[in-house]
């Protein structure tokens, strides 16, 4: 077999291109940005592929999708992240790469995530060269952006519990259901489609009693068309309420948690390899859940509408005064439908400043 | 002096840049989108200005600006809108275009401001050529373009009522004042100025009597530094209650309605050649504004923090469920220091549905 390049001018040049093309990925949430450039034995670039959103394929199997069959026999791979060694909704990176015939594996980082790590010794296990960037001799400014693009993520795996997105749809004045208890739909079919596609990309789903009995939701995830998903996240209810015989959720297999302790429940969920959470609400849990401290991620929906009266999208957060405001940072803003969506992190600082008041 | 131009597409080709221009001009709002394009007695483009909003140089004194002295002589002003010809915060673009030594002026739409109009006329009576660009044989579908571009403002001006601006700094879950009544500052020092700016640009301030006995507020439009602007709008507060004999306000020679007869107000305000009005709040104001169908464009100022309790930004609005909500249409949205400005246009038609239920 040709011998791969060695050269760090070429790795540098390498990663550089998986970086940017990571770069296009995900932008914040439960899932890493990762992107993959694939080197010729003399040093070529191949393909670069990168990771597009829960889901979707890996970068790895972007970049090697791009090539004919046997075109990536003898090459480099260089890697923003450790490959995965675990079978999700896509199969394990390690094994693509080595059923493709891909002679080395250079990654900028290690996986953090315990459950998916070990895709280095696999490959090392099955004659596969897999070292990390610094011993390759990329330079080390590339690794550290390989680290940054990645840092809440790379956070959130390594302190083992999940990463927790909790979603509201309301009105611009911040109302979430009409003084009536008319809530469906406040926003538009194009923001309930995305709605759907990250629900798709989470382990987990989790509502209230109080949404549960009110809506009786199915909190299933579908495709545009309506059809039901593939892969269907975990559903959970919570709070202290019966659920009546013929609710949706109960005929999905709704797991009920009956106390209040939601700390303690996405502890549990983090023990049993959940990693993505989302809470849809309504406005007594994400409140809640802000209280403790758990959220990272808050999604808005906004529609244009005005509302006036009704339930509050954010319910008592114990905040008396102007001072002590939770902040919050727009990460990104886009059109979805005839509504906005909002992307805001809480950043642990704030959640301890918070938490501890 | 030098024959201007009548070549029709040498007309054209000065319109359809002077329509470029104006689009760069204010989004929406109290003021026309105005663009002016100066050629040359042989025809060339000599310079092309627009109108940046309310306070700056209107679009002919800013391509005359742009010219040496002299430079304007014998040439001919394409203008989207017919000159004003009353003094304003800028003198009257007629005087400004005949003090150039402009021989002819070719608008695409006449006027429809009743104070402002006569440009035209006053042009002819000394001695410069002034004619609608359809009788310069101008193509019909770009006048068209310069209507579109100014439909709203033509529309309010029109109607004989002021252009009416409610404006809201609140939190991202739409709170204006925390529990404990703290409300300075929710939003950052860049949006406050940003609100002296629009300030500045209307001709009448308006705030409830609960706002003035809150806040005690000055109600100026100051500068970048702190100063006073030349510029003051008309202060007014409105409700039954009485200022303290040491409000700011009162020192500042506030006009105090005393009824709650927002429609009848700004009849008044109208006859009185008062064209943009800012209704700054607080929340029961905008909310009777709102619900007398009397605005036209809702400014927010959304700050990135949440507050959970407090004074909700829209006061009821006497909307019972969900399918009566009212629409609104986001127009523009921006980053403001850390906070973002949304300005949001209601529809006549909304307005109409809505007053009438
Ligand atoms: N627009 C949206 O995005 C959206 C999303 C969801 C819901 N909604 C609307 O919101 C309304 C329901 O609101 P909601 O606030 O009653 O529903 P909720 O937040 O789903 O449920 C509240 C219940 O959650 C339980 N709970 C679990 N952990 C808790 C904790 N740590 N602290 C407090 N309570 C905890 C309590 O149940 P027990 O009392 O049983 O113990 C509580 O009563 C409905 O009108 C629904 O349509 C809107
Ligand atoms: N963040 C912001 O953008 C912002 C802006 C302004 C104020 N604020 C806050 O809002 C709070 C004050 O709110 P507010 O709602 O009491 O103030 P407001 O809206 O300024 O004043 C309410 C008063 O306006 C009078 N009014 C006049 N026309 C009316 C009509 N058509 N319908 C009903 N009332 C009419 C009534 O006065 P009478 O009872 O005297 O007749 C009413 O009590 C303060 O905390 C202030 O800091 C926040």
């Amino acid at each position: 077999m040709a011998r791969p390049p060695q050269e760090p001018q070429a790795l540098d040049a390498a990663l550089e291109r998986a970086l940017d093309a990571a770069r296009r990925g995900p932008l914040a949430g439960g899932n890493p940005r990762v992107g993959c450039t694939l080197l010729s034995p003399s040093g070529e670039i191949l393909a670069v592929g990168y990771h597009r959103g829960a889901g979707t394929a890996h970068a790895e199997v972007d970049a090697l999708s791009q090539l004919p069959r046997g075109g990536a026999r003898g090459s480099c791979a260089v890697v923003t992240l450790e490959p995965c060694n675990h079978t999700g909704r896509t199969g394990p990176c390690s094994r693509a790469l080595a059923e493709a015939g891909v002679a080395r594996v250079i990654y900028a980082l290690p996986d953090p995530n315990a459950e998916a790590a070990g895709g280095a010794a696999w490959l090392r296990g099955h004659g596969i060269e897999a070292i990390d960037a610094r011993q390759a001799g990329i330079a080390p400014a590339l690794i550290d952006r390989a680290r940054d693009l990645n840092a809440a993520w790379c956070h959130a795996v390594a302190r083992g519990r999940p990463w927790v997105i909790a979603k509201t749809a309301m009105s611009t004045d911040g109302i979430v259901a009409a003084a009536d208890g008319t809530s469906q739909w406040i926003t538009s079919p194009e923001a309930r489609a995305c709605g759907h596609e990250i629900r798709a990309g989470v382990d987990a789903i989790v509502v209230g009693t109080g949404t549960a009995l009110a809506d009786n939701p199915r909190l299933s995830a579908r495709d545009r068309s309506g059809t039901a998903l593939a892969h269907q996240p975990v559903r959970i209810v919570v709070g202290s309420r019966d659920l009546p015989e013929d609710s949706h959720l109960r005929a999905a297999g709704v797991e009920h948690v009956r106390d209040h302790d939601l700390a303690g429940l996405l502890e549990r969920l983090g023990e049993r390899g959940i990693r993505r959470v989302l809470i849809e609400g309504g406005p007594t849990l994400v409140s809640a859940a802000l209280r403790a401290g758990v959220v990272d991620e808050w999604h808005v929906y906004r529609a244009p509408i005005l509302l006036g009266q009704g339930r509050r999208a954010i319910a008592p957060l114990g905040i008396a005064t102007l001072a002590d405001a939770l902040p919050i940072r727009l990460v990104n803003s886009r059109p979805v439908g005839a509504d906005h969506l909002d992307i805001y992190a809480i950043s642990q600082e704030a959640r301890d400043v918070y938490r501890t008041r």
